[in-house]
């Protein structure tokens, strides 16, 4: 049986500290970077909306076009933040998960925003993008009430993406880790897509759900699915709007926390191993054993890869 | 937006300890099972193979015939697990999930065993029957092997039933919970079963995936269906050549633990709650909020509810 997962490899999420300024936001990113890189990780996570404040007000006002995803690239003018991705990811020579922004798509006279999310190579070349799918629509009376859906659209695919000479990834933003069907269908791999070593969410918990469902979720994902689950949250700024839970976290394919920040600005790191991926696999072999002729089986039907 | 669960309804596990003596183990079940409705319970689980050591060396010695499920019942000789369970169901005038017991079906000079949970209405007729889906044959180096498919087969259907003027719940055995497929179709409902307001799962986790999973999976399905979620063990039993975990417990629908045992012989209760299930499915609406135009709707493919 062999690991979806073909070399060790070195994980950095970046529970940035961000604040109003987009252009410093993105300086400090870029340099948390370069210090990941400097420390070995080759695989580097920014947390959702690293480049502005999280929360419908600020979406607008921050939102970059982002060209025709994936191919077309927009100018530097259009979007300061790909650019600056783009260009980081290859001076830091890793692959770039760039967190999320908010994303702007104008269409004669309509505009759309996403929470999108931008993955780049080690060569500044955008591999994909993934636009969140489910958008944060709760209202926990006395907790928190928020509705991304004022302002946002969602994405309408799932995404998987190569890790050239690693294996693939699944890339989600946030709310997306609460569905299971996603991560069952990229762990376990269909057309050509997957098996997945890692599910990597970017995602802003906050003080209600981030005690009640940030780690649960994130090990749930992992031992349901015998990958690596790596959640990265902005670090919490008490002045902002919206304070994020933080504690960003990987799991490994047992379940176990192999690290987790406070709340504080942090890089964490985790390295990931083919062997502990398939030693999860072979010891508790659920993907074998799933009864897929007594139930469906979820990685056969249909499956929007493409938007 | 109705809750699945109709009125409050209060949950009895029994965290039973059995020995190796069967008459003994089955008039301590019914001792307890006389308790927990004294205590108002509604609903009382027993643990998997609560009416035998557990272990393939015991499941042919122990194994009765269960006569053709669900219509046919055994006769007293045949199977005397059946009918205590029956009969005490009656006298408690509780709903009793049976735990699980070894059965025997015996065709020609065939013999199948199973794990087998016996599920009974308070005026003691079986209501339904699930046989285990899902076999416990792991391999954890340094930790735990085991091949319940040496001796055992597997069932071939998920199970849901009716609670009469609760609603409905579903039925597992042990490592049926690493499974997310049954959970999450019975919870959300198809083909006239469910929604389910509870998964319940007698089990007997050991002193390596206890620790490392069994909490985490309760609060796993909790968390992804929004339902009640009761895991039944065994106490422990260190003179036994299997050691269960214990730890009994009950996680609500927002994945809060609500009740756990220690390992000792315990029963413990909870309360379940219509608002309780509705308040979750109205906070994080993720059951509205699943994308089934981009992955497959799990309820919407070929569930085998019936043998």
């Amino acid at each position: 049986m062999a690991s979806p997962l073909q070399q060790p490899l070195k994980l950095a999420l970046i529970q940035l500290a961000s604040g109003a300024d987009k252009s410093a936001n993105l300086s400090h990113a870029r340099e948390k970077i370069l210090e990941a890189a400097s420390a070995g990780a080759k695989l580097v996570v920014l947390p959702e909306c690293f480049n502005s404040p999280y929360g419908c007000d600020y979406f607008p006002s921050y939102a970059e076009p982002l060209g025709k995803l994936p191919s077309s690239p927009p100018s530097e003018k259009e979007s300061p933040s790909y650019h600056t991705l783009s260009q980081t990811a290859k001076d830091a020579n890793v692959f770039l998960v760039g967190g999320s922004i908010p994303e702007l798509m104008s269409s004669g006279n309509k505009e759309t925003y996403y929470n999108t999310l931008l993955f780049f190579g080690p060569d500044g070349k955008l591999i994909t993008y993934h636009r969140k799918l489910h958008l944060f629509d709760i209202d926990i009376p006395g907790g928190i009430t928020f509705k991304e859906s004022d302002v946002l659209s969602p994405g309408n695919k799932v995404t998987v993406a190569p890790v050239e000479g690693y294996g693939n990834i699944m890339l989600g933003i946030c709310y997306d880790v609460r569905f299971p069907e996603p991560a069952i269908l990229a762990s376990r791999g269909t057309s050509g897509k997957g098996p997945c070593f890692a599910l990597i969410y970017p995602g802003a918990f906050n003080l209600t759900t981030g005690p009640l469902h940030w780690q649960l979720l994130g090990r749930a994902r992992a031992v349901d699915n015998q990958t690596y689950v790596a959640l990265c949250s902005p670090a919490r700024d008490m002045g902002a709007t919206y304070h994020a839970w933080g504690h960003s976290l990987v799991a490994d394919p047992m379940a176990k926390i192999l690290t987790e920040a406070d709340e504080k600005e942090a890089i964490v790191y985790a390295e990931m191993k083919p062997q502990d991926i398939q030693g999860a696999r072979k010891g508790i072999p659920t993907g074998e054993q799933r009864r897929l002729k007594v139930y469906p089986d979820i990685t056969q039907g249909e499956i929007k890869w493409e938007e």
